[in-house]
């Protein structure tokens, strides 16, 4: 991801959009092909690294306003006449600038949709193997009933889930080519400039938006809202994850590696460096959303301020999200699970997790209103006398009327308390194999579309 | 907007919420329909203003930690035996309290959604009216080209169209029904816990989801973050207006009315009063969306902290939204539009506007780069001598030579030099007309299902 | 805190802002004596209720733009001639709705520093009486070394002591009259203008500022910004006692309150219900604070939206923090505190916790690098083995060489392991007295103050 | 300022703080003087960049966690023995990463301080100059009031004194050593801890603070809040410049520099890039304090996840507050002020900007109440004419008999209606001198305290 979004792939891509440009002014004929051959030549990606000094650009772009400026400069010295007067021909400095952050806002979606799957596949395997893994359920931190360690990682594969099917619909309904000129209207092309517009968006595989977008910034600005979600996503599985890890739970702990999470005073620590990686990068990629959200109140026909600080913060937005997935990736795989520890823990918490199984047990005895009364009772006896619940429900009268022994243990059995356990698991998987099936498909017409795209006379 | 989020509104969501819950449980069978009869009886609308003390159950509620716990008990008061032992059957509080966000958040889409629907209509409207009202394109505040007052509106109409078309997407697919029990695993409805779920989804209109979601909310956060990206869309809009009602500028105005927009201290100012409300509430809604994304690291089954920061953050984000495009509507609903002052403003800002226009005629008789060399010469001779374009330009014998003082005017014609702007607005004015249809038929079906559903037997 | 940011409470500021500036005016002779009387007599705050309809004010401040304008009719009605022309003399909207903020911040600030005060006050007790209260200290989580509770709360006061000194400054610095006219230059004044607004500044007890500073907006940030600090330290605290609550460590317990803190589902649960809130509280106010940064971004003399957002964020940001402060006095108040368990959880930790103190004895037997060599072997061998750091350190020859069984027990005692821990509590004890001396010499100077201005001749 | 946080600055510092606290200790005893000699040797900076691979330490902390433990590991191997057992001795990573933040946030503030000292000269400077420039005073972007364009120079004067008076204070107040150990009791110091603390305080001219705040971080967060409130005061001034820029208003233009603000379309446009990348800046800026706010919910003795934001989150701030403070001076210098049309602009808004003027005028000669009347039903005539106030009053009989033409014009002549201007840009510039008086004590004071530093016996 940084690489998608380092300085020079951004040159790559401004570069990729003039060539473009050319390209598609020549098809359409305001431009003579051989401008155009000499155009694209000069911005052939095989030798961006030799013909344009990054870092000087950057720096005029810092007086000019723009990148564009002094690329187009660089550019217009590199192509020979005749086709010099035609570089950048009939578009703004905004049109290659976005053009280009759209590009690299696609391949950066293809990159995050990537490791989220493998995130996917890592929870979906968790949700498997532990299906049966039971452990505490927790409300406010607090044991509130037995749930399976599996039951808690198809919550957290549904909810990678949700965020792949999300980036798949940014990635069709928010990525537009721009193309306006230099107020949006594409008056430099003449009749034109639609025809233009069409055959650049073509050039790139980018769809046509209905207008010009520059000072419009929804776009944009549902794709930083999409990292943030994402962003918030992966900070849920992390979170759970420093928790399930603390030395008093104990129930998972990272994969050991070489150099990861010791302590400089205490080689011997275990830390969950990983998630606690991903839980800084979340928070760094959600404070980019309120920028980019308050950055729309963009002036007229092109802003002062708000649009370029699109230029730092969609960068570091998806920066910022990729590490996030990347690090719950990394957290996930190899993560080591204790079923034993978990058990333990919901032993030692007492009976507390199983007031509720309890209490419904003594329901199909007694009158339900009586069986709660009789719960609240056994209860307050447990915690006042510092003991289990199981031997305040046999010290009370109305229990041992109501259930024996062996019923009062079958209640206070967590592996017969799971409801709908084992169906929430599956309907997750399931979602699951369905998303998997949508990127398949859609990985086979791309591939389609690209073989009728290299075979179309150039 | 503030009924659908007051705290009346909220406790009579969560008690049609209990009610359905009730009627499903009768459904299924885990509840005698006596009791079910019952519940649903004390949970009657007409009825809440009389058996339930808002205020008061506000107040418990921040002692206990949810609003459910006293709503709860209040209901059981309510309810006689043997419908009482069933209250709140199977249910935990954030299943409630959840349920009746989402009922609260469709209520608060459906707003949303007609009053961005008049904003459309409106910009629509002045799409179509100033189609050809020729202004200044300004980039960075400054005059850069000719468009028209009607593409900008188009501009505004297409923002509008795209956020329509977001409300309806996230309406359909992160609403979703809340059910899961205290821990996620539906275990109080034994194995009847989906029956349960999916008849409480029935009841409410609302889509069944893969799992529980009480720790995974993105759904929430997806919310939010469309009404961000609107909130942003609305500040664009209001954002033009406050600056083309500048005095310098004078190109709008809002419609006057009596008691609006004037100074204490000077009565006939016309200040763009629902503009400037506009950009106030476009930041208060989006200033409440990283506080819902941020709360999204939320612990295990329930979170301590972060949910409860939805409580406000949600409600505080629909209604500075909701505000936001109100106040938009308002402010082009009778929005005065002066197009002598539009084309005054534009021929005052001199030939700047036109270079690029008078360049493309001469690069059709000069050799292109040296009609660019020309132009260049030509514009710092008007700003040195502070004189107009053509002025600049009919006293440079190269131009002189290559075109005639009529060729010149041609060049210099506003009117003559709008590009694809026709086209554009058409596009925008299309695009409203697909998703007008598009919100039409669903309109229809859903009369229809609303009409089956009253034919079934309750 | 709610009352003070009211909007009842805000129309009585307004009106004490008005009042202030007709005696103000007569003081300096703008305006007849009578005329003043006449104005004051209106706003009298005990006729405020039966005089001014607040809701209606608020309803007219929608179309208004500003709730001075429907305010100033209002109070115009009310004063009788001569006096009528008088309301209002010289200021514009912004001085009134301006001051009147800074009175209610002045209030709120007042009441937050005497609610930290107390959370100061308990952090206080707490790190007195939990001095040798033995804890594991934990570092992301995990076990790292021993400390006391007491050390503990004594970085809590530390904390909240630093915010004691910061609201104090921000109410010193930040806090400022307001009064400029229409644009800040004192025009409607003539020349008197600065002997209008010293006077005003001194009926108000408001510090006098250089300049007017309508749309210099870093005062009401800065005040914003420290409650958002503020609200960030009662999170720690907050965030802190959660984690100590956690069943699986039960170090901390809070107070039970009847109705609090139970579960719907499960009425036996001790949840940490005012650490949730405070944590909820802390996370909105920090909403507040970017939303007022970016406010700052004012236009001219007076300013289209910026403003306009302070209206609702400032209170909001007050009201947020306020509860976060007080959500947090109500855990720590009467806070339960399980010493026992605090040992336990140190001694279950194993040995970890001991390594560096075990380290430091061989340390000073050996050669320092071996000594480090021997404690990586043992604490892998004791993690290898599943046994304790005691148990791994016996078994190695290199330790039983150096140390005696006796002296490894004294290094692995946790108590002997403290180091400046005393010291450190003593030093934030210190630092809290010093910050009461000052509040108890400040109280005194401003009773003095108000008995001299009580005294002088109206 | 990219510097002051690059990674070699970083590394740099964190160098600094190991040397320092190995010559700390050995001045406290608890160090050979030979070991911490050689130490201090292998940190030295002038061999950093040959001894130390930055981009290898930053890879290897990816994994481990943090970049202390690759250095000390690094720094391990440059030290020959007997030095190398004492390599870090007592410190936590978290001790040498917050100490050396500390270093580079010392430095970060003397480089803003220094460029907003510019900014404040050059504000000054306009104040000066442009005492008399009448221009028009605008609230919500409608003329109200005449002003001179001094004042509003002396406006954005006092505003940067207020920031460089809190840089000042912050400076003072938030900095100061972190030195606590593995879990902040200084334990493996023994007793001597608070010793070594004071040391390594002295070695760095850094504050001892009562407490190591490892997890306590409202100190960091009071820094970034100021850079945010800097931040947001910079936006105020360039947002005023852009206004003042539009070609419509056109009273001042950013200075002409080669290769500045032209647009790849048009290259005679005048585009302010420095405003307009100060407001760029801005937005970014204040964008991290959010982050760092909502990362103060830091677990127990050190946080995962909320401390490891910082590392990202306060570079950044300083570095777009850097920029925000850096292009407004480059905006100002070189300012160029259109007297003439700021002239102009005020005689064309006609005379509303006159109003309250010639209101005041009349109140001299009719009752006051008769006079307010007048002024509406002139005003109100004025707008419906479409003529000028003049026009309009010099019509009125009532005008007429009250005052003479002369008197009207008197009046009108905005001039003469500018209040407490020149004692406000006075009292403005007065305030600056005394900030100024301060910063040059100070800084004979450090000076002097430099001179006796280095004069020690190291």
């Amino acid at each position: 991801m940084a690489e998608v979004f380092a300085p020079r792939a951004h040159v790559r891509q401004m570069l990729r959009v003039e060539a473009a440009l050319a390209r598609a002014g020549a098809r359409v004929g305001t431009m003579p092909t051989a401008a155009a051959d000499a155009v694209a030549a000069a911005c052939d990606a095989a030798h961006v690294d030799e013909r344009f000094d990054v870092a000087a650009l950057y720096e005029a772009a810092a007086t000019a306003g723009t990148l564009v400026i002094p690329l187009v400069r660089r550019l217009t010295e590199l192509v020979a006449e005749p086709g010099r007067a035609y570089v950048h021909q009939g578009a703004t400095s905004q049109d290659v600038i976005d053009t280009a952050l759209v590009l690299q806002m696609r391949d950066g979606l293809d990159l995050l949709a990537a490791d989220l799957g493998a995130v996917c596949d890592l929870a979906a395997g968790l949700a498997e193997r532990h299906r049966a893994t039971v452990m505490a359920g927790r409300t406010l931190l607090q044991q509130a009933l037995p749930i399976t360690f599996g039951l808690k990682a198809a919550r957290w594969l549904a909810l990678g889930v949700r965020q792949l099917r999300t980036l798949r619909a940014v990635r069709d309904d928010a990525l537009a080519l721009q193309l306006g000129g230099a107020a949006g209207t594409l008056a430099a092309f003449g009749t034109q400039g639609m025809d233009v517009a069409q055959a650049l968006a073509d050039e790139l595989q980018l769809p046509l938006p209905d207008l010009p977008w520059h000072a419009e910034r929804d776009r944009v600005a549902a794709v930083v809202a999409a990292l943030g979600v994402l962003a918030g996503a992966m900070s849920k599985i992390a979170g759970d994850l420093v928790l399930l890890a603390q030395t008093e739970v104990g129930e998972v702990a990272e994969a050991a590696a070489p150099g990861k999470g010791g302590s400089s005073a205490m080689p011997q620590k275990r830390n969950p460096v990983d998630a606690m990686s991903a839980l800084a990068s979340a928070r760094l990629a959600i404070g980019m959303v309120p920028v980019v959200l308050g950055a729309m109140t963009q002036e007229h026909e092109r802003a002062a301020g708000g649009w370029q600080a699109e230029w730092v913060a969609v960068p570091e937005a998806f920066r910022h999200t990729s590490g996030a997935v990347a690090h719950v990736r990394r957290a996930l795989d190899g993560l080591e699970v204790d079923a034993v520890r978990m058990r333990d823990n919901v032993l030692q918490g007492g009976g507390t997790l199983m007031a509720e199984s309890l209490g419904g047990a003594l329901a199909a005895r007694l009158a339900r209103a009586e069986a709660q009364r009789v719960m609240q009772d056994v209860s307050r006896a447990a915690a006042r006398a510092g003991t289990t619940l199981r031997d305040a429900a046999l010290g009370d009268p109305r229990v041992r009327e109501a259930l024996s022994p062996d019923d009062v243990d079958r209640a206070l059995d967590p592996d017969a308390y799971l409801g709908s356990t084992g169906t929430l698991i599956d309907r997750a998987l399931a979602a699951y194999r369905d998303v998997q099936r949508d990127v398949q498909r859609d990985a086979q017409r791309d591939a389609q579309r690209d073989r009728r795209h290299d075979e179309e006379p150039g």
